[in-house]
């Protein structure tokens, strides 16, 4: 159909995706427009002769091209990478206290097939493990700083005591290259939460220093029941657009049963709104910040703010595989197909 | 009032909004900076000679000239242009289903006096034809691709059979430049919806593949009373900032009388968030995506995200002519008066 | 600890803040890039002869000199700096009319300390004074224009007359400079809601002109019992990320004893949103735009969108020192330290 061999086509888009997410929409930068302003002589004199021009392409032609690419990613998905994050964790036992060791590191991470970035990582994952409590648990987190950087942790929408919400010179002093740091508390309030740096958070969380902190709740008659809980997080920074440190193709499916029902806790550590689409079916929104909405409302496309955590509940009851996305298109699909904050429910 | 001349004052004015509304907050361009870091000694010898330096103006002459431009805007509303989008379509019937065309082409689009866009559209309409069907109605919708891109329609909120939810190769392969497709199915929930391209979409919404999807209930005992119903469908792409794809002055006002209720099925197609402020009065927000809120909630300013629908109630009991706009300042007002986002609510 | 002078890192931090907190996401401007690519041969003669290497600092060297940086603006909060706004004011009155004079004007702004910029501010303040009435008051508003503009005043979220909406050219003309003009209404209802010029507002609001105008109930019946009432405006523009005009560490803490309960009143004049994060204790929601919500909801983060005003009641009940600030964290944290949209709630 296509005058381009797929092979070339292939290469053009992990090409692209490999360039990084971002930079669909990346302005010039200084250094950029800085080396395109620096021509020597020497290069303008061996610039190559100009090529034959070859033959125009028809718009079919352009358009099978372009419609190869889109169909290369989809059917890499869901695209195999080395790392998995937001792996749940299973705490040491010390007595009743559930003990968590959590080294930050800097790990290479693969966030789409060939893409590799310097992370910071919790335990080498993106996000960290995940952190599953129940109200009223002692927990102790230790942390090992392997990091270039102090660092810290604070344990967003916990309402830990002063002296464990892990903010530097006004908690707690920094965390200093090779140091450790133990935080111990009694989990104070159920709900979504997250565990994130918050020294140079700027840049640590955006390298990746962040993860889920789950409590369920100690009295769980008003839990909802779900099939399936899984908790997706968003972030925008230097991996791109991702969704539990991954972008599309490498994103997970969320996979259920026709007639189930999926819980999905979703969790924003980026620096822009992501307003996320679900095909084919409705959320009902239940929680924000771990706290029960008085009275859960029904969306399909929910804005997710920084900082934000929205628990929604999904009724499974449309078979099929169906496009989750952020809306914000851009940070979706290019002209090169689908990439980033793209997954899918799939209904079985 | 002022020492320069009202023909050249309004020239500026069009000029600017000729430019495009984006261009107000746009950044500079590689091509910019690099145009600028090229010039010849021939150039720079070519430069013509200083001129006499004018006397300078008064704060009071210059804020006559600032003024005018504003006054120009204000008195041009509402201008004129060529072309109306989101017009309500009648469907042709083939027994009892009802039956859209739509085609997609490339269509000279005026957003503003003097501005011309090369849109893609609907039916040659940006936003395309407004579809009202009721819940329960079979509705066939045959897309017809004049493009020079392949193309598809997605149902943004319907929750319909997964073969017709439009995205390529999940659910269809891509409909080439002068290929055909059919969606065809029973409308499934009611609602504010919304259909648009979801193939290369970021470019293909953007450039004015879009439309409202209404959706009556059957049961209409719990629908709310309203003397006017009002899609505003916002965007922010290639045309500037626009409401139902014009940008002020060329924006329609919406237009009740004393005592009347109006309701606004507000949808944003765009890539940012676009919080509507209405002067005067409040809006009580009755329903998400096409969802009843459980309880409704007054406000005067509604964030809406990509991909939202919001409906709102306004009882318009506040007479007079009131600005109707975002209320991120620079998506509707310059030094040169108001542009983009604005519209008003006219109560007589 | 570390072997940089520590008034080599204040001076360092001081010449950051004095940049502006913006400068720390900013894109290089034309300007930047043009002064970059010009280099004329004499420059290049009389560069400096290259240095020898100072030895390489360990990455323990490096953390100690950003920790002391971080360190430094913590310890320095809440620093001192000229002007306060935001200051409640007191009406004269004329029989039963309350009367405000608020005179526009350009005044140096202390924005942290040492960082002045060329507000425009009404009677010297930014925010401007705050106007606190009772719904049912009758009240009139002198405005005096001293700056090189025209300007007007809009009531924002009151639903006064449409000739006293401040609008130019739709209900009134704009006051030139050296001009003045009266409003005067019945305050219709009641509420956190703002004023703010809506002339050329993007840069005059940017630029200052905007206050907080809070409206009590005349049946206080249903009003929530708050021992400490606080208007926090937020704002983006030329003074950098700001609350109530001043970026950290010159923002001032909230302060409750233990038990008590604060409310909070989150209004956005800026351009961006601003998702507020408290930490160590939740925020319930009471009201959108100066209406109850029909269900207060809880939460930790909260998104306010430009032209938002949020009420959110606190029960302080958490003692300690807790951050409060904006989670787009590059508008709360740089590599030097915690700046901008940073507070405090000091829980004693």
């Amino acid at each position: 159909m296509s005058d381009v061999p797929v092979t070339h086509t292939i290469t053009s888009r992990r090409a692209f995706l490999r360039g990084g997410a971002l930079a669909a929409v990346s302005l010039p930068s200084a250094a950029t427009v800085l080396a395109s302003c620096v021509q020597t002589p020497a290069a303008a004199a061996t610039k190559a002769p100009v090529p034959a021009v070859p033959p125009a392409k028809t718009p079919l032609q352009r358009a099978d091209e372009m419609d190869a690419m889109h169909e290369q990613g989809i059917k890499a998905f869901p695209a195999k990478t080395a790392g998995k994050g937001n792996q749940l964790m299973q705490p040491r036992m010390d007595g009743s206290v559930k003990v968590y060791d959590l080294t930050a590191a800097v790990t290479d991470w693969e966030v789409e097939p060939g893409k590799i970035v310097h992370a910071w990582t919790y335990n080498g994952q993106v996000p960290g493990p995940q952190i599953r409590v129940r109200e009223g648990d002692r927990v102790r987190v230790n942390l090992i700083n392997n990091l270039p950087e102090s660092t810290v942790i604070h344990f967003h929408g916990l309402e830990v005591p002063n002296d464990q919400d892990g903010v530097p010179f006004i908690t707690q002093p920094p965390v200093k290259p090779g140091g450790k740091f133990t935080y111990e508390f009694t989990v104070p309030n159920s709900g979504s939460h997250m565990y994130h740096s918050h020294h140079n958070a700027t840049k640590q969380v955006g390298m990746g220093l962040l993860g889920a902190f789950i409590v369920e709740p100690r009295d769980l008659s008003h839990e909802p029941q779900a099939d399936v809980d899984y908790v997706m997080i968003l972030n925008d920074s230097m991996s791109g657009y991702t969704l539990n440190g991954k972008g599309f193709p490498a994103t997970e499916p969320v996979v259920a049963k026709r007639g189930q029902t999926v819980r999905i806790r979703f969790m924003n550590e980026g620096m822009m709104i992501h307003p996320m689409h679900l095909h084919g079916m409705h959320m009902t929104v239940i929680a924000k910040d771990g706290w029960a909405q008085p009275s859960p409302w029904k969306c399909d496309t929910l804005n997710i703010a920084p900082g934000d955590r929205w628990d929604v509940l999904i009724h499974a009851n449309n078979p099929g595989t169906w496009a989750f996305h952020c809306h914000i298109l851009a940070h979706a699909e290019s002209e090169h197909g689908m990439f980033g904050m793209v997954t899918a429910l799939v209904v079985t």
